[in-house]
């Protein structure tokens, strides 16, 4: 099955955009855990099974995993594993290199690791983008407007041909038709999304950024969503994670998906 | 040590600009070292004994060793350990998050890893790159304008205060005042380094994609130095690890790192 396949799948089957991040944090995993000879891999696998049915997919961050060295990189594919085969694992590694090295890195992720897409850095160019298009079973999510405060020192230059961020969003829709693409937009910039949603009216949208209120949600889906009312992925990672640091942390984090879940269904609203 | 002074050493020591680039290739590691326990380890064991008297830098490419899982990162791990402990260490890597993310990243490459400088994107902007800075001892090197034909699509954009590397370069001299940055600029592009090089006056500028003729080495010496006659580091990957297939590997691979060294001296000329 491709990643869109998947994606469609589990939008429909579980009713929900809500896209689990896998950030794990050791200083942050519930105490009674720490014991277990890979914690991060058996927190990983209990938040998961709680929230199988509430999530449309899952985004494993590299960071966190790169930092623990080999410990880290055996809970990833313990993570990998543990996810339903037909659910969709998006690895957000914003690979951004070239050619051969750009190769290196879709094999890791799609072969070495066996997920479904990754995250990639299009400032590069073509060359950081087509190793990845290759995969046509895979999905190339490229940064295009992020959260953070820092966004505009780049993303919101002015060029001949656009706000940069426009620009990207423009090249990302060509790619598109060399193989499977997608955009990683902030979800704190609605109105942006608007304007990106105009550009790129059918790749799939990931949205990394929504809070623990889950402000904004309401202009979130309204401007996401596509005219099939789907393609969009809200991320939530730490307000799901490390709801309880307790041992009820499981049930706490598939209740928060749970609350972000009905959040972006309510919003949808007549969009359905 | 930090980064800057170990660099500084080895080009007095070594009297070199050379960076060899470790970009373990599976495929292409010489038939009699397969049957070894980690083929890879043992090949990069053997290119840094042979090259360590000669290169000024070791930048293992995160990429090659990623492709190969835990075997990888082993592989890594080995390679870090060769390395004597006062050359530079620079992981090209693209790290390009913000936020706890990059934090993660800068820990996996500072601490988990051990090295003493990273390649990182700086679309997402100032909180992307100041996680990095925040390690004193480290460099932040800073994709500026890269080789491949695909670096015309986004870093050659006209912008609103310039095109887009000359506005990377200019941030990343403000970027330095907060902490050690460098630049990386394809050398391919001689007369952009001239460019970049009067805007980013002091940086340290690593320079990938020297051919294995070497061609064009006069004007990246000439464009890349600064006024003290320092501050390039020229990167060969491919043409130093592979000079030959054969038993005779690491003789060759030093081979062609004495070669381009004599070269990049030469070209020094009046400069020294």
């Amino acid at each position: 099955m491709s990643f869109l396949e998947k994606y469609s799948d589990t939008v429909q089957r579980n009713n929900s955009f809500v896209c689990v991040g896998l950030d794990p944090d050791p200083a942050k995993l519930p105490e009674h855990l720490k014991g277990k000879s890979n914690p991060t891999r058996a927190f990983l696998t209990e938040i998961i099974a709680a929230t199988r049915d509430i999530a449309c997919a899952y985004k494993p961050n590299f960071a966190f995993f790169g930092a623990q060295g080999i410990a880290g990189w055996e809970a990833l594919q313990g993570a990998v594993r543990a996810i339903p085969n037909d659910m969709p694992i998006i690895l957000d590694f914003k690979a951004g290199d070239i050619g051969n090295t750009a190769e290196q890195y879709a094999y890791m992720a799609y072969r070495e690791l066996g997920v479904d897409a990754v995250t990639v850095n299009p400032l590069m160019g073509t060359d950081a983008i087509d190793p990845f298009l290759a995969y046509q079973n895979g999905c190339a999510f490229l940064l295009c407007l992020t959260s953070n405060p820092g966004s505009a020192d780049i993303l919101r230059l002015n060029t001949d041909r656009g706000v940069l961020y426009e620009v990207l969003a423009q090249r990302a829709v060509e790619w598109s038709e060399t193989g499977p693409c997608g955009l990683v937009v902030g979800a704190t910039h609605p109105d942006d999304l608007k304007t990106i949603r105009e550009i790129a009216t059918d790749l799939p949208i990931l949205l990394p950024g929504v809070g623990p209120q889950g402000g904004q949600t309401n202009a979130i889906v309204q401007n996401g969503l596509d005219h099939k009312g789907s393609g969009i992925l809200v991320n939530s990672s730490r307000s799901v994670l490390y709801a309880s640091s307790s041992t009820d942390f499981a049930d706490a984090a598939r209740q928060s998906a749970e609350d972000l879940r009905q959040m972006l269904n309510s919003a949808r609203g007549g969009k359905r």
